[in-house]
């Protein structure tokens, strides 16, 4: 079984891995132990965001160096996920996971923190926001689960993927061979892509039934959702990545997890419940958490709590955008700081306008 | 001595002003006491956000159907504040103020919501964001708690002024008269006009005094602010409009106002002193409240708590806007809903990086 | 028979309307004259630009100051289109449209300009990109060469189109009666109202058979389209608003319209051509052009002239805002100044990439 | 003396280095032959556009590979100018320069094309924009020309730099130490770096002389400027990069530049004018073609020939990316495509609102 270390790395700047190689440097982290990043980078989070596959190469990179692999080796050895657009408060960094095999004897009657991955096959551009991607999603979080060691859905508590998105090329690519996509909108993708994967998610824990998951469910029968699924998309992969997150008897490090479901993108007390569940208390509490992970959508239906919002109708700034801004300072009002994991587009994850959240904390 | 009532709307849209017919068709509110309205519009709150000309032209032209005159008289009779940019959760929407002779005898011991109003003259270009705004924009103040009824500067709670901005046209006028304005690019200059207009407020209060108020000291001396001071920008005034909002003991109505200064744009403990003060407790406090009126930015320093934020490199968003979608999302966890007032561009006004926070609510 | 007139007039700001105001107290222009306003306003031309209708109510007011009606009233009677966006070098004005009886006897063998206009019904949310709105407009257009005099096909020149998009709120209102719209993307919807709109037009003139006109050829059959359709979508309409221009022998002003169908976004060659059919030759000739009317986007195939563009994928500005910006500046650089009418979004209009250009100029 | 090959690659991404991968395994060039690179990547051009580093990067770690040496100092052998922003038709690609000892004898009476590249070092925060800045790149200008083989500024075509900007950190270090920078607004700074670069080459040259260029200058005396100045500001340095092109009688290529100075962001006329002197006629003549490189603004008086333009008050675009757009359409009408070099922000490069056009083409 696993013993899971989880560190919280500051980035100056979309390319810089001083930070993890400060970690190397030290002994705190051990280059083969990693096996996950998640980073939010800065860039705008939506199509033409190469802030996400700039930090993967630089990443990788230095991963290679000390691994003395080729980075494309290290993408398919780490789980890289990188969520661009760090809105408002929000503050660029990364979350290094690292796993060893159990050291000493788990805790009796505590369950720590555990993690698995999994990668799904590249997907064909009209396979996007569809059937294909919601079983292959599926496939590879019930893969990541036993990766991790997580019994029972109900000892998970945090499934992340990356997923890919539709580009003017992938597009014309499918076209020429007499495929449609899902839609020609580049920026409408992203939700597309990330709706299908949640409800991959939601199949693999039993959330939601095969045969409810048809094409024309994603982005339309908001009522199927997980509400531990968390989808970023992006312009630097072609298949799925998955890390599921969650709790196991046998695991030995003293890190936990919980979550809970944010009902609205300004839900507070879903923030604070995660807290209290961990057992965190004031200035205290706040100090023993390790990174606080999220997801934030406009509401589809225009209102928050009865109030007409704009963030749909605005042709400057993309609503995930808007989105961001608003959960991270929620959540950065009550954790005090901005630097946690707010991740844009939740479609199917938690329900409408809302979103899961997750905080990992020492126990 | 005054009574005074305010009522929050609703709007649909940025020349919606069928919420201010109703209100008038209804009865509750007589256009002749109307002295004020303040509204957030779903513009960009930067340079070329004409949301802001636009409300303002409808709702004049409202009034004046109803008191037959002409909208340009109605402009001059009363105070129109409308402030661009209902980033994330903020949800647009009027505050219409009246203003009637006391009603009946005062509370004794009680004091109650008053407001007073001012304008300036036309400001030149080059004054903008100079020592001429500030001492204008004082004078005005002191007018406007004059006109209110408040004696002191602790009676004062909130001073809210709308400032001019430097167009390209009005950059050429100038520099055609061998002038050169405080700064050639339009976006900058939103944030000199409402720096020397905050510095005006602190003259008018005491906060600051007028040795101190040199040209130079306008978007560089950070430690001159106003606690109580927020100020918006826009393309449609060439002068300063000022409303002053406090308590009197010689009021009659039913509305109180008080107000904190928000250390940083996160900082919801301060919101929430600010219901504690009003006494307002639970679900049912919240349902007193008439609206929340406070000023964001983002942090010159870069940072919100020790942690980088990206709002000041942000060249596809401007700052104000982050800033913004950040409090407003704050203030709305807090108070369940974001239709409040949130405005963008805080400079002097509370310290770096945070601002005031004022709510009227019924007491 | 008809005499046209046609000024364009620069302006200010988007409620500018001194420039009308000025042409109708110098007597060069009559009020009631007065059938049609093509306007260039300074907003980003997408979902939330509401210089449009900003515009339009000005534009409304200040003809009903002088025709004694309500501005609703003289929404009926003028044809009023904005079109939204001035990227690069397009600078803001109105072109004005009158028209009176025929003047003295027409020029034996010459033709001149001559227009009309049109409404459809206001369309249901559901109805807008599909074939209802395809019936509609082109029944409309139809109803709008019967006004102007132009008796077929082949003396028809440009035909403007306003037509409305979906809001947050069409899109909930349709939902509520179980009527799902044909996006939920606002700014998508824009392009399918333009597409259809198009397809009407194209229906109209015979370009395009009613039986072709399916609702899945909207958006997706791009070898069917008009090349005299110009479409404009906005957040100001429910319903379409037509204007025909064409030439005929029984018109009598000194004005002629020609026109071309531009290949891809920089076909310049295209507008000289159509200046060299109006006879324009050298500077003498770029005085004599009233003004110029044309259709930009990106090409949807992600390429112009076998290379890669990248306005697809641009999630900060969207690919009409692109689009505009270029054609507008190839138009410039061919007649020397950006006062010109470009609009973006030519689905269905030209071919995917170009679209039509039309010049009218003094014979 | 020097033979030098020029040759363009398109780039499908940032991160992209096939094209320079195939270039070098075919043979047609030399790891080691390399001097400078010159890109245009998609990003916004603007402060936080990491494509230009990311490129960066990725072209240094390739020649890295091929040369066996560090990415670092691939960069101090190499220079590197990355221009952010593809705005409209504009195609993101690589130009290559290669250099090596001429190559049998220069034809007798021709000039061909040569160049050189020069460094600076670091500049201080405080620095940029102002007269340090202006000496230092004026002293590598001449370098850079000697480096080519350029004898005097007749034979200098075009001068390329890059050029650091201010980042909040930037800000944050200089005003630790006292020092206040030339202005806080990042967007602002490109502009002074931009400008005080530019009036180094002209300081160069002998296009300006030493006593007029003080700080105040900068930005402000639109009469001083180069004709051959090409100045991109970047996040990813803090030195200025110089590439110096001209003409040499000791060169042996087939390759020849000459430049023109546009007169404003429209003037096809001094493209064509460019075109004609390296006597490049019709299709043929465009084939010969092998870059163009020139600069765009937007004119800082607020209009193109007479006519007002909205790209200074814009606060959803900034100006800089409105002008590439424009010249980059309108130069691609002229070569017949958008895989030019056009680059943003021409401060006293060229007269105010135009800036140099140059042309690389086989004699």
């Amino acid at each position: 079984m696993h013993h899971i270390d989880v560190i919280r790395i500051p980035s100056r700047s979309p390319g810089d891995t001083s930070g993890l190689e400060a970690l190397i440097a030290s002994g705190r982290v051990a280059a083969h132990d990693i096996v996950a990043v998640m980073g939010k980078t800065e860039g705008n989070g939506c199509v033409n965001d190469y802030t996400r596959e700039y930090a993967t190469s630089m990443l990788a990179a230095c991963l290679g160096r000390h691994l003395d692999m080729a980075p494309a080796a290290v993408e398919k050895r780490v789980a890289f996920v990188m969520s661009g657009g760090t809105e408002g408060v929000l503050s660029p960094h990364h979350t290094v996971f690292t796993r060893r095999p159990a050291q000493g004897t788990p805790a009796v009657g505590a369950k720590r923190l555990t993690l698995g991955i999994a990668f799904t096959r590249d997907f064909l551009p009209e396979e996007i926001g569809r059937r294909a991607q919601i079983e292959e999603t599926a496939a590879a979080v019930q893969q990541a689960m036993r990766d991790a060691g997580i019994a029972s859905s109900e000892d998970l508590h945090f499934v992340q993927v990356k997923c890919p998105l539709l580009t003017p090329g992938r597009i014309a690519a499918a076209r020429a061979r007499g495929c449609e996509p899902v839609t020609a909108d580049t920026y409408e993708s992203m939700g597309y892509s990330r709706g299908a994967s949640a409800l991959g998610i939601a199949l693999a824990t039993g959330e939601a039934a095969l045969p409810d998951l048809a094409d024309a469910a994603v982005l339309h029968d908001w009522s199927l959702c997980s509400g531990v699924a968390s989808v970023s998309a992006g312009i630097e992969v072609e298949h799925n990545v998955v890390i599921a997150l969650g709790m196991s008897a046998e695991a030995t490090s003293e890190l936990a997890i919980a979550h809970e479901v944010m009902n609205d993108a300004i839900d507070a007390a879903a923030v604070r419940r995660t807290l209290e569940t961990l057992g965190l208390h004031g200035a205290e509490g706040l100090e023993r958490i390790v990174n606080v992970f999220c997801k934030a959508e406009a509401s589809p239906d225009g209102q928050v709590r009865g109030m007409r919002h704009t963030m749909l109708g605005d042709s400057d700034i993309h609503s995930t955008r808007h989105a961001r801004a608003v959960t991270g300072a929620v959540v950065a009002s009550v954790v005090g700081h901005g630097m946690v994991y707010v991740s844009g587009g939740a479609e199917h994850q938690g329900p409408a306008g809302g979103g899961p959240v997750a905080v990992i904390a020492r126990a």
